[in-house]
């Protein structure tokens, strides 16, 4: 097969009206004024380099989450909308319209709009294929890196398959949820006779800090989360335990990473009648400081060893960060990236439908994500409180190069 | 019926632990480091005063909005609720938590924690009483005000009766949405007992602007959206069309409001196959520049008269906002205040669930929201985009005179 041409990529990331116009320049859309442009959180991330972006870039504070299926059983096309997706990535992580709004009166724009004027607010797009992608359809079985198994049935599983899974995911994370949101949106756009969108997942509050410059966020239960996650800054841990390495059995995957998602449904109207105290047992922090409970400051590392006078360990050996913790995890850590959701109410229950979006980056969720959820899954004294409804895995390819680069072009090759 | 003891207050607000070193002073909880504090969007809006607020402020970014049934046929009970809320949602607005989250370790901390830390990020709550309110239970029906009726059947209605109507509703409004999220749940959790909540929804990008500070947002149709909203700075608008006056039949109303909600959902798929000619006739602007389709600058009043060469209506007279202006409407306003919202994937269809929230403040909804609305159901050529899937209606009373005052004081008199 031919390399794809530039028009191609065009072609693609335009639609059908195809503008010779475009890529990247020339768009004289105005855009509102932005006095405050220099504040955090405005601005862009680079789109192109080594790893896909949003990942390592800091957490930003909000998400919308993806997954779709492939409904066409054609190579080529599932080909160009990889492409297009590129294209049009390329061209909102730089704060631009896939294309232009106003061209002809008689075609639709290319873009939706909605995002028309705002900044990109810090936007990173991030693709990933699906265990799916790699069955007969395509001819990528071959390709299916050993590291992209199917996470096993775990523990205390509650998983609705129409929220699971999927052939590809888009994760959008920017501080302004229209930004994000629009991504996902003209995805779907982009997609049509292609892929169908599977499921999505809005994020409203990043439940992580994925770098030493953040303070550390608190999740739906009040308590500070993510106190011990990989900081990006430490290089070493990041190629320890996420960036796929040399150690992989498929080269095309060297500089990316594997996601696992993980709906996490609170029970938070049981968790607010819970005493402090037990709150504190369950997760073995201070709620209010987030200290562990064999210290004084939230930084401090939890010493799982140390016993009270009566004998009994100070955090129990059940509680989450007993459990989480890579000293009972043969030293295995993954980043996590998750954010806090709700969904409203459960009109079965009358409850509401809120929790944390799990998501989490590794280097192999055979070894990493999967050995600590099952350990989890039996143990965690915060189980009570919790419940999986959805569960995702994808292998997110490195970062493209350039223009010419699209999303898993050596599964093309 | 006596006029209940502040310690009734404080009690409401702090549930059963009832502390005496409450009430807004006193706690001692770390704050992270704010460096930006005095970037806009963050702060306090003064929560006593003549009106509610959260009608008059500048539309924040982020909606939590739920409404409530009271389940307890007890008077007192409601009394006390109403009494817990005001005092709840005076700490919050001052960005402090609504008790102690660390109490006593053999109790459940007041607040739920999720917002420790974070500012008040221009937090306004902002309660109503739906028309049910006002049946057999509470000996209100004497002081229904004539202007809540509810909301006739309208042409072109898919409403759906689980996420409409309601006996209280809370609109919170932040640049947070976090520090939103945290009002309706702990609301929640300080009515049980008493309340249930009925439906709720979250809003992720305000949809319009409601001060001449603000520039013109825009709607998931990518089109600007509220160019000709009321402004609050226009006092003689605000107390024309949206504040209660001497006009009504129920005193305890003078200096509220009346709340209508419709969640509106687009047909944003098909939405975004329309031509952008069709797309600009169907709304009446230019998409990209927001000016009227007579007109060349955002700003320019719409001439809903003016002639094409061929006799035509330049602004079609079915357009969304030649069917909305106050030209056709017997000059009639509204204050819009909405915001953009995504449920997800509607699982019969595939397609995104989707659209505006709307929610609009006004004198009196029989004159003002009702025909308006009841025209564009009618002829609005973005009915073909568009469905109203839940509908509200809610006396707003007057805003809270300070700590003794509560929401419906009047009502129990």
């Amino acid at each position: 097969m031919s390399t794809p041409s530039r028009r191609f990529f065009l072609g693609g990331a335009l639609g059908a009206a195809g503008l010779a116009a475009a890529g990247g320049a020339g768009f004289s859309i105005a855009r509102a004024d932005e006095p405050e442009a220099q504040a955090a959180g405005r601005g862009t991330v680079p789109f192109y380099g080594a790893h896909q972006a949003g990942i390592a870039t800091p957490a930003q504070d909000r998400l919308a989450f993806a997954a779709f299926d492939v409904t066409s059983a054609n190579r080529d096309d599932l080909r160009t909308l990889l492409a297009r997706w590129a294209a049009a990535a390329s061209q909102m992580a730089a704060g631009l319209p896939i294309g232009a709004v106003e061209t002809s009166p008689d075609a639709p724009p290319i873009d939706t709009g909605e995002a028309d004027g705002l900044d990109a607010s810090k936007l990173t797009i991030t693709v990933g294929f699906g265990p799916s992608l790699f069955d007969h359809r395509f001819g990528f079985a071959p390709k299916r890196p050993a590291a992209l198994a199917d996470i096993p049935a775990l523990p205390g599983d509650a998983l609705i398959e129409d929220i699971s899974n999927g052939d590809l995911c888009v994760q959008a994370c920017a501080n302004d949820p229209v930004v994000a949101f629009h991504v996902i949106r003209n995805f779907a756009r982009l997609a049509r006779g292609t892929a169908v969108m599977r499921w999505s997942q809005l994020g409203f509050g990043r439940t992580s800090s994925t770098s030493t410059a953040q303070a550390t966020p608190r999740n739906l239960l009040g308590f500070k989360d993510g106190t011990r996650n990989i900081k990006a800054e430490s290089e070493d841990e990041m190629r320890e335990f996420v960036w796929v390495g040399a150690e992989t059995d498929q080269p095309w995957m060297k500089g990316g990473s594997y996601a696992v998602t993980r709906r996490i449904r609170m029970r938070i109207e049981s968790w607010d009648t819970d005493y402090l105290s037990d709150q504190e047992k369950v997760i073995g922090r201070s709620k209010t400081s987030g200290a562990p409970l064999t210290g004084s400051g939230e930084f401090d590392p939890p010493e799982l060893d140390k016993r009270a006078k009566d004998g009994s360990h100070v955090i129990d050996v059940n509680a989450h960060i007993a459990l989480a913790s890579p000293l009972t995890n043969a030293n295995k850590k993954i980043l996590r990236r998750g954010y806090s959701f709700t969904d409203g109410i459960d009109q079965a229950t009358g409850l509401l439908d809120a929790g944390l979006f799990f998501i989490a980056y590794q280097q192999d969720p055979r070894t990493q994500f999967v050995p600590i959820q099952r350990k989890l899954g039996q143990h965690d004294l915060l189980n009570e409180y919790i419940q999986h409804t959805s569960s995702g895995v994808y292998a997110v390819p490195p970062g493209l190069t350039g223009p010419g680069d699209y999303y898993g072009k050596a599964l093309f090759a």
